[in-house]
């Protein structure tokens, strides 16, 4: 569980209630900013017109699940990745590339492990790295999709919201007849404004903003992964992959490195 | 038929049907948003610059007919093309390249149809390269161009109903001996604003959207074909081929066809 | 003269005039919507402010002419470029390089012509596609020059107009002593604003994203006169050649060449 | 002195004194818009807020000392620079190449001297490209951050002015015991608003696009300059190096060049 | 200390200040300013939102720590590395690339550390460039998420003003019932929307432009020093990596650093 994106989540909401209950009406006010059909219009056109925009139902519902990777945690582990990638030279070094495959198994990885195997069965290299690439590229292509999803999302809301608020504003405007009833007629038209703010605020450009940077997390593993390959197949020396995948990371992170796994790589 | 687009479309203008009916005027309300002046400058104004734009009339008229392509669905059928590159390159192995005429009979897509002609045809690896790729650039230019035209009206809507509610808001101010009239017409030139919205948030965006994930599908289909081909006539082994191409597929796709279609292909 | 944009131009003026007298007041109310001194501040705002980012005096007065290329219609013919490039190929072939000499002299698009002569003149493959290439991306920062002028005086428009309307507004903030002028004060600072949308979206917009669209197409064309030229240059079969720069058109645009051109080219 | 970027500057104010004196206070209203306070809060905030940007005190008087070079005129020396280097090519073709030695003297243009000297060094081709080529980058690096430096504040100006008019407004309202004051007191307000928006619309954006515009142009000659040595370096017939340089220019000024320059060159 | 940051911090909040107390009301208006219901509705959204799309609760902490390097002057030592690198090629040249290693000792950064000690151990060429550059768009893309998040913080801090006023309008409309309250009322729903804006604009704005350029200028230095290092792998002479590094500097710095420098290099 990612727990900074929860608490976030959660902070959000709270702020939100905190705003509306310091009122001169104190919690009671609550109930005014509780307005099923405002909700409905301003939710409603904004799901339904990413709807029309969608490939197909299945693909909607896929979007909407994605949500949930708003949740998980993606652990950083490019160091885990270069260590498993030296092991994997040091293994094709003593023991040939075929002893890979016996490797590979090992490897929880689906990307990696591919990898291995295309190797193993002697692939050549120019085709390793173009099959590699083309995945990467489609992976890349699925993840701004998603993150299309929720950026049209974000962008409905706020709309729908303001097409409510201009048919309240209308219709209030038309029944000009009682002055008393302007203050909560517009009150009403404002609800789906503000949900619309707040649908895109509080979910879906963080959500967007958190699927991309996921995607130039995993994208740039992925590529720390297709340099290793390469130099394994290359047959270069353990040392120096181990030199080049380092440049990956941070310079903290590098120290970091070295220090720990100073025994196992050595 | 797309039904996700066409749930769509006929949400959004329930959303916007219940929000003037859940007002406190009910069902009558309908009637104050109905107004063909309005209608007449927004769309009008929208239309009619977007028509400036236009190459020629029936350019224009051929750009609004795109929106048809919004309700038809295009089938995700990477695995089909898959396996007829596949089934081509089985061909192509066993009878030579020649035998691949008879089998491009039966292809329906034009353009697969007609790279295999062009090898069929003993043409330069580099030609074929060349050919199709420039068709795939003037691909994009074309739906580059339709998807321009949509996100213009998408941002003329707004612009022109923002004119029409000046000239009321104008027309309003010039007259305001009657305190009474005040109400209503402010709300008649809102809705030029309201209308603007609708056809941006309903029409033009979801499509303009659409246009372009379809786009991003079918030029991912077609790089799936110029690699196939491209293999194929370097002579590759379908099983190279087939690793090849499944690169394009996300895992979970790629480990269902490697299921279903195990006796096909083995 | 293209009909599309000229169309155009005019409906839209007709559906602000449409929008003004289809009020209260009338035909009278037109009186309201001119207002000199409003078209002074806005427009003239406008000009001088990209007066400040031309070049020199003469650029300026050439890109304000470039309004005329809209009314221009450029006929679509990639086709006709194309029998051109195969009747040169074939008399290349027929005839010799040095024979296209003289087929030089009936060619009208210069540009052509100038590929033509440099082949003629025997200049290296590499220098002819440096030259032709150079000259295609100088046409291309030409042209965006142009866009970029309109899209700028779009911008510049509604600017001036919230200027000029906040000056209306401030003045009749400080003036406030007699209600009964709030109305209409409010109208004419109003309409600066008016005024800079009309500019933008009637005018600028439409003109820039024409012009754009025209760029497209002529670079288009272009392309396929440098592919083709080095193409004769290099001595490939004309049906190489024609079935090489077809792939720059529409399946559909394609056949019926095909059908039309039968004859000519076979 | 560039005449049109001058007049530009002296119309854009001239627009906006006619703005405040055709209201109905008439040249009285100048004083309402003289305030010195709403000044220091807009562009104090905005030129502050600025400065946080700044590298370094002398970068930020640097960067403001590039408003001069709008009022200065980039003369259009396109063909002086061609003519200059097909000089050379001659020099070279019949003298050698260290004759280009004394030929450099006569060269005011730093950047084309520098070139003919890397050349008489002997230096190899790909390192004269080489350093050329970076040398471009790295004054199109300082241009950039010269426009942006216009950009953030013609963005800043409208954001500080905004900042003002909240000021102004929540001061007003929290104060709104006497009724008359609402109208100046909101005036007030809105003229921070207005300065801004002066700031932005008058100086800055018109200044941005400007020096984009003249980058564009300096970019061009110098490249017109790396083409004409590399070619001279390369020993290239001057006559093939006057085709290649003048695809540079557009077909105009193309054909003026070769009638005036036709002895010249000839 | 970078003193233009820390003046224009200071300066943008003086204005604030200035601003407040220069109304009606005096100094005593600064109350009506400080609301820390409003404060923790907006910045509390925007920092919660921010939360929400961060890696983990330590790189949102890191990233917020990222306020400090705008306070940190950054050398404008591209001359240094320029010198140093000379110095370096003068060593490699007299005592041979291993000679460097002891030279390496002396250099403070880190980058060109590393690259020195690659060319000692007699990496190859290209792989010495493929790991400096793989470093350098790590950086690169370090450096564009600590940009991402001020960016981001600067767009949540208005929208959840807006949302903060939207609450606080609401909650004022629905209670219309004593009129003197409106004021005040509408007043402190503004307050949230003053927050944001100078949040986003005396804060996150410059913060996120400075990161910007001052990772151009890091790239820019590091780019020097890859040219520089393979350079003298290559084994260039000096002079000639002088000539090729100066290409970085402007013209003035560059005459400057030639009259500095004469006795140091030749």
């Amino acid at each position: 569980m990612d727990k900074a994106s929860i608490i976030g989540l959660v902070l959000c909401i709270v702020m939100v209630i905190f705003g509306i209950i310091t009122g001169d009406k104190g919690v009671a006010a609550l109930v005014d900013f509780v307005d099923p059909t405002s909700a409905f219009i301003t939710l409603g056109g904004a799901f339904a017109s990413i709807l029309i925009m969608a490939p197909s139902l299945k693909g909607y519902v896929n979007n909407l699940k994605s949500f949930s990777l708003v949740l998980k945690e993606i652990p950083s582990n490019e160091e885990d990745t270069i260590r498993s990638i030296i092991e994997l030279s040091n293994v094709a070094r003593k023991e040939g590339l075929l002893a890979l495959e016996e490797a590979a198994n090992g490897i929880d990885d689906e990307f990696l492990k591919k990898g291995v195997l295309l190797i193993v069965d002697g692939t050549d290299p120019e085709l390793v790295r173009s099959i590699l690439e083309t995945e990467l590229n489609c992976i890349e292509t699925r993840h701004a999709s998603t993150v299309s999803f929720w950026d049209s999302l974000g962008a409905m809301g706020p709309a729908w919201g303001m097409i409510g608020t201009l048919i309240g504003l209308i219709n209030m405007l038309q029944g000009l007849d009682d002055p008393t009833t302007i203050g909560p007629s517009m009150a009403v038209a404002l609800i789906t404004t503000l949900y619309g703010s707040v649908l895109a605020n509080w979910i879906c450009i963080p959500i967007a903003t958190k699927l991309k940077a996921n995607n130039t997390k995993e994208i740039m593993i992925k590529e720390v992964m297709v340099e290793g390959l390469l130099s394994i197949q290359a047959g270069e020396n353990p040392r120096v992959i181990e030199e080049k995948l380092k440049s990956f990371l941070s310079p903290s992170r590098r120290a970091a490195m070295s220090e720990q796994g100073g025994e196992d790589i050595g």
